[in-house]
């Protein structure tokens, strides 16, 4: 029998167990409808279509190349290259869609955007004193690699309002003076998991400029970010990156699909070698070749020939699931406003966000929730959401919760805000287990 | 610019830097051939047909689980389970080929065999005080993630003739005492990578001796089991183990085909709960939610499909790739016995093993052999193989070779050793760049 004291702690770690406890809870109440996953909607995608790509990708890339078909479609079987296949075509469309000119060469292609983050921190932050800084409220996925890999982890608030230069600063400035060496800063600039939210160009422009300054380089996930709902968009932190400070991370879990476990990672800057300069890029294949040797070069070829098909562009390819998800954001906020009236005391400190792009949107409360919150929600009342607590290292999101609004259908999102109304409603006029007596009654109000 | 003191220390070791030299000579002597990566030979497998394997899993699926074939073949495009989909028909190939018993909810799917390593260092080593044990010449894989996560590593020469029991144990009790704990032994049993040898019935029984006296787990890599050249096949690790002290890591890599990238983990050590005890591989599992998220459904679909097709055994499937392997081994031992003529001054001291399975053959040469002498044998004779010294640890294999036999047809195997026999003996007769005068005269004389 083995203890929980003979495997690694970060297992244990809250981070860790709060990944678990979603999966858990959708599995414990399967009936129950879930804003929990920030999955794209299924409906989505053709899975068995997008297998043709794979010949598609093979015939173009073969009169591209001058290479034989049969070749490039054997290959495929094959331990294939460790930075990618596809990193010509993914360069292309950074190009295309976002007016960022990168090397090739400085392209990893990785085993969804997950394993661009391990990267990231196994290379970058593998000495003792090394720092990695993640903006928070912020994706799980980061900080928990980050203490599953032991690495010394610190949070910083970088929301538009509430964040001011001075503080990261003199917090960088802190850890150094105490012989930490702050290496890497994650950050989600676009419609970020949590909060939906958009950072604002000037907090991008002070970001850089902190990077520039304390010898520090951001990793830019750039996972939601051709999900803008207005037609308009900021620029990337890598377009705006001037001193090469900026490693740009992404995925096309989302603008194709996830089970393709294809992400990307831009790494170009420069490391010093005996031969010249060569990209950052090569040391993090390295690492990547022991974490899963390639990137299944199969799937590469599905996203390959999708690019091919669509001119090596998204923006346009993708419209229509951005069209889904407004009109999905759309039915969320109506379904609160009606849900939610104002003016009853019950709504009282009840407020929500009005995200304009990507899968999340936050709901105020006002009582305080965690997982005991969650678990009788989804039981009592058929309805799973997550704690916007656990998105923060520190204090912080104690009466927040996240809805993801991606994987319902409109009808669903209504009555899943109906159900989520009446477990507030209950929380707040005191019908929750906690509080015997009252209880029955409330039930029949409800 | 980025220094290398600015990135992991790991990254510059040897262990690390060996992966990439193979790489990069292959890349630079493009016309060689290479007798260097143990690939499977390319003629074996049909990528495009393959594909058809998801249609063909999914409809079985449906049936055998009365399920929607629509919704089954959507679920492949999204976020998957992280232990994975086709772990019970796993648990039914393990069963049939190898007549192990193992509950379904025990085996994780990896995104390939690498990953398996990675998942078992980081959740068992994760402790200053842990060491991970290699037995050595061993991968290289499972030294490069051990070096990079961190971890202690210390090679264990475990071959059946000159390991001793006793010598295994003082050197466990050596590290007990210096207050380091060693927690995981990694071994190849069957036809290793790099010497394509099989360790002894008896040898596997002491081990397994070991580990239980020490509170050891031992990582059994079972790569290369199923190409066994002469029928016979001694049991597994796994099969033998009654205390629940090996953790079996497989791959289809080579008995399906690379680019997949699927393996798996059976990890059915009890950890202790309060709700009662619950496998090991449940903490693998979340630890694998942080390295890679899940392994693509698509991939595993096509692994499922052919599992399915094949009545979830692979011993006869794999038939035709073992009987290929078998005569290419042939074919180099009937090469080496032409190319390197004994009573020859020049082949004292060459020798060379004759492997039972696997795709990997040993050459012992009459000089020390390092990456400088494979630049030259490719430059110079246009041939490819690793040099054994980059398998140990520590001191070894400094005048031996690895040569897989896997990637090349006979035809090329007989050419290659025609060209490695050259190189042999122009070492040996002198006539190497480092020796100018004899040079040009040997020339024309091989």
């Amino acid at each position: 029998m083995l203890a929980t004291s003979d495997i690694n702690p970060a297992i244990t770690d809250p981070v860790l167990a709060s990944m678990n406890l979603l999966n858990e809870v959708t599995l414990r109440y399967p009936r129950a409808l879930s804003f929990g996953a920030g999955r794209p909607f299924d409906g989505l995608h053709d899975v068995e279509a997008s297998l043709a790509l794979v010949r598609s990708y093979v015939d173009r890339e073969a009169a591209a190349t001058n290479r034989r078909a049969a070749d490039l479609m054997n290959q495929l079987g094959q331990y294939g290259r460790t930075k990618g296949l596809i990193h010509e075509l993914v360069a292309e469309m950074l190009r295309n869609d976002e007016g960022i000119e990168v090397d090739p060469d400085s392209i990893v292609i990785t085993s969804g955007a997950q394993e661009a983050m391990a990267l990231c921190v196994t290379v970058l932050c593998g000495r003792v004193e090394d720092v990695a800084l993640a903006g928070e409220p912020g994706y799980v996925g980061f900080a928990g690699i980050a203490k599953l890999l032991g690495t010394h982890l610190e949070g910083l608030v970088l929301d538009g309002r509430s964040m001011t230069p001075r503080l990261i600063r003199s917090r960088l400035t802190s850890l150094s003076d105490r012989g930490r060496r702050p290496r890497l800063l994650y950050c989600n600039p676009d419609f970020s998991n949590p909060t939906g939210r958009r950072m604002s160009l000037s907090t991008r422009q002070e970001l850089l400029r902190i990077a520039e300054d304390h010898d520090l380089l951001i990793v830019e996930d750039s996972t939601y970010r051709y999900f803008s709902f207005d037609q308009t968009e900021l620029p990337s932190l890598k377009s705006l990156d001037e001193n090469r400070r900026v490693i740009y991370s992404g995925t096309f879990s989302k603008t194709l699909f996830p089970g393709l476990r294809i992400g990307y990672l831009v790494a170009d800057q420069a490391m010093q070698s005996a031969d010249g300069p060569y990209p950052l890029a090569d040391e993090l294949s390295k690492a990547k070749s022991m974490f899963t040797n390639n990137t299944s070069p199969i799937c590469q070829a599905i996203v390959g020939g999708y690019l091919l098909e669509h001119g090596c562009s998204l923006r346009a390819a993708v419209q229509p699931k951005v069209e889904f998800y407004r009109r999905n954001r759309d039915v969320l906020l109506a379904s609160f406003d009606h849900c939610f009236p104002r003016g009853e005391t019950w709504t009282d400190g009840v407020d929500w966000s009005t995200p304009d792009g990507g899968f999340f949107a936050t709901l105020r409360v006002p009582f305080e929730v965690d997982h005991d919150a969650l678990n009788e929600s989804a039981a009592e009342h058929g309805v799973i959401w997550i704690p916007m607590r656990d998105f923060y290292l520190g204090p912080g999101g104690e009466s927040e919760i996240r809805l993801a609004f991606s994987s319902l259908d409109p009808e669903q999102i209504r009555e899943g805000v109906r159900r989520l109304a009446l477990f507030v409603r209950s929380r707040v006029l005191g019908d929750h287990p906690g509080m015997a007596g009252t209880r029955s009654g409330a039930v029949s109000r409800t």
